[in-house]
């Protein structure tokens, strides 16, 4: 019989992993703190789970992001606004029938794995439940990471997760803003609060510098031009990539900005047409990293100083795990190594869905990730060896992430094509020898 | 003696050639309707000749845009705001000493051509004046032009000339407004307004489509990369310049909207990085032309109708001379034939500044005029007899604008390279030779 599966979070995770279980006739139970699915994507979630601001549009062209079972429809914009992106996983939920399985306002408070194998699960209800698997599958963007600056500042200061438009959590207007960060939301942000109609002063703080790509390329979304290959190395691929680059002018360091401290592709790019313009015509002010804060001043690298009456902290996201007991299992600095990004070696009955960063979509990553989950649920595919994991583990993080920066940001970093082929044509089959072998006793 | 000379205007084309005639030593005097310098560039100008709105910048870059004897600060950025274009127009007429020579709050209210030659002005303080020689740099981008639709929209409609922010003169929020038009400001209007953080409902509607071209190629202002030599035809620089678009992604067929009805360059291509954007994520809503007006309705070229709150007409000027009896000169559909853009055959005490769309940039342009008009009014240059001019303009005319549209918007374009070359190495030595002959009395 198939194991009795609990899911943590209805998310896009949650949801593509439930629609598989289904698929493969696996019985689950997906607990979901929030009263309505979509996770990040709810915007306004009362779970506060997501980070969405009002303005914005997924970074992914509806082609690439679309889950490759249920296309989005033809109707949506090539990049759709996160209203279309929640209405779509709507109609994903309506079209496979998976919101009589989840649990609405009834997270789980804590999952604690049992001596003897299986968990049982305190829900937010109160109440106790045992099951023989775990699915995590609740976000990694919803835990606001600040980095620590020495000094204080007495001006207000929000993260990102908790910006919503130019009036809201803030009014933003005739206001000294300083953004801190250099991913998708501090560029977004920037350009926002940025508009000469908000009368406001922005400047933008990186650390790290950043290439910045734009979302159309020969008038095509620039994505659907991006395609690895599973059959030349990812390395030789990149150092392309990387000479192709002043194509697309996408040296931050062109407008002002710190010069990167990475090359292209080393790290997730910052997808933004708007940014350099907005540098160009002295809308957003660049600056390096912060050295310390002090009041309303905050001071930075180059030895210069200003003032401000906000910060918006775009610094990112901790991965965390609230149900877990933290010496059972947490991941500090978001180093939390992974078996295909999806198991921990010597814990078969847990799985982690959508724990990554995955270049340049999600959503059909996390396809290709319930599928092995699914496939491994009901008995067709079997894990290595802990010892062969661990091995595993540390060549694939060398080919996705050792070329990738240290920082909290980049651990999680894949390559959706070179990842998706390496499940579906090398990993399941030979998990399923393996499960075929344990089967008959070999 | 040189001839005393009334200019019309302290816009940019008034006080280049102050400056030029000051340099010449040609006595002026500047008439000014407004309390500024500045013209369209002086926001808020309250002689309402003003059409920038509040997050204007230039579209052309400061290395491009810069006057050849007064380049701008360093401190500028690539891409200058309207307040940075002003400030920079004030540093101008301080360092040439121009303001003495203004009247301020004194505009020519009638400019009559006397039977013997020479003007009679009569200024808005209500004195007459005489002068030998009158220049007219009213500027073209300050009488709101508005097409000619059937039927009657009952909802707020406004000239993109009128337009200052999302709050300013109308409150934008949560409207639903169409734009219409595609230049420049048709562009940076629909993406201001259709920020999702206004929560409006955006729709674009255009005529004759266009290219979008961005502001930024390889990371560098793309209008440095912009030049036209006078040694090969027009013609085969254009058709190459046509061939290379696709790189650019520049027509705006790819985003939605119609197909331009021309060939790239063959009219004034709009700039903007961020319109193909808003397209592309559904923000902005292309449509073709209006057929006709139905109260909150407007029905489209393609059968489709939409209703709406607001509409901005950003459908260009009119070059209007308020000044002059219209039986004596007028530009009906901005048809304006004069030699070099400049005189009008047969009225050689007359000289316009300014009356042109400059590819790829204005003030250089305004610049290479003036200092034709400053060597006609010193005796160093004479113009060429009335059929020679009448033939050189259809020529031109053929060259500059033959392949252009027959629209309002395009019948001034020239370009700037060809433009100056033409005035600095053949028209100013043939108009010496002319006027050494003249005076030879050959």
């Amino acid at each position: 019989m198939n194991p009795t599966t609990a899911i943590i979070g209805a998310g896009i995770s949650g949801l593509t992993t439930g629609k598989m279980l289904t698929d493969y006739g696996v019985p689950y139970t997906c607990f979901e703190s929030s009263d309505r699915i979509g996770g990040n994507w709810a915007f306004g979630n009362p779970n506060g789970h997501s980070s969405a601001y009002r303005s914005l549009h997924i970074d992914t062209s509806k082609e690439r992001l679309s889950f490759r079972d249920f296309p989005m429809p033809d109707s949506y914009p090539d990049f759709p606004h996160h209203t279309q992106i929640k209405d779509y996983l709507e109609s994903y939920a309506e079209a496979f029938d998976l919101k009589p399985r989840i649990e609405f306002e009834n997270g789980v408070a804590r999952a604690t794995r049992l001596e003897s194998g299986g968990w049982e699960i305190l829900d937010q209800a109160g109440d106790t439940r045992r099951f023989d698997h775990l699915v995590v599958a609740n976000g990694h963007h919803w835990d606001p990471r600040f980095p620590d600056f020495p000094g204080e500042f007495t001006g207000v200061a929000i993260h990102s997760h908790h910006y919503i438009d130019p009036r809201t959590p803030v009014d933003f207007f005739g206001k000294r803003i300083l953004v801190v960060g250099l991913g998708n939301s501090a560029a977004d942000i920037a350009v926002e609060l940025s508009s000469k109609s908000l009368q406001t002063k922005v400047t933008l703080s990186t650390r790290s510098g950043a290439w910045i790509v734009p979302k159309y390329v020969y008038g095509k979304p620039a994505d659907t031009m991006y395609r690895t290959t599973p059959y030349l190395p990812l390395a030789w691929q990149r150092k392309i990539m990387q000479k192709a680059q002043f194509m697309n002018g996408s040296n931050g360091a062109l407008y002002g900005l710190p010069e990167p401290n990475h090359k292209f592709f080393e790290a997730h790019p910052t997808q933004s047409v708007e940014l350099p313009l907005r540098l160009g015509s002295g809308d957003v002010t660049p600056k390096p990293n912060i050295t310390r804060l002090g009041g309303e001043t905050v001071h930075f690298d180059d030895g210069t100083s200003d003032d401000f009456d906000v910060i918006v902290w775009a610094t990112g996201y901790n991965i965390t795990f609230p149900f877990f007991e933290p010496d059972f299992l947490s991941a500090p600095d978001n180093h939390f190594p992974l078996f295909k990004r999806m198991y921990k070696p010597g814990i078969d009955d847990l799985t982690f869905i959508g724990f990554a960063q995955s270049t340049p979509t999600l959503f059909p990553f996390v396809e290709s990730q319930a599928r092995l989950a699914a496939a491994h649920l009901v008995g067709a595919y079997a894990l290595p060896p802990i010892a062969d994991m661990e091995r595993v583990i540390k060549e694939d993080e060398a080919k996705y992430v050792g070329h990738v920066l240290k920082t909290p940001r980049h651990t999680q970093q894949v390559d959706y094509f070179i990842y998706e082929h390496d499940i579906r044509a090398r990993e399941i089959p030979a998990g399923r020898q393996r499960a075929v072998a344990r089967a008959a006793g070999r």
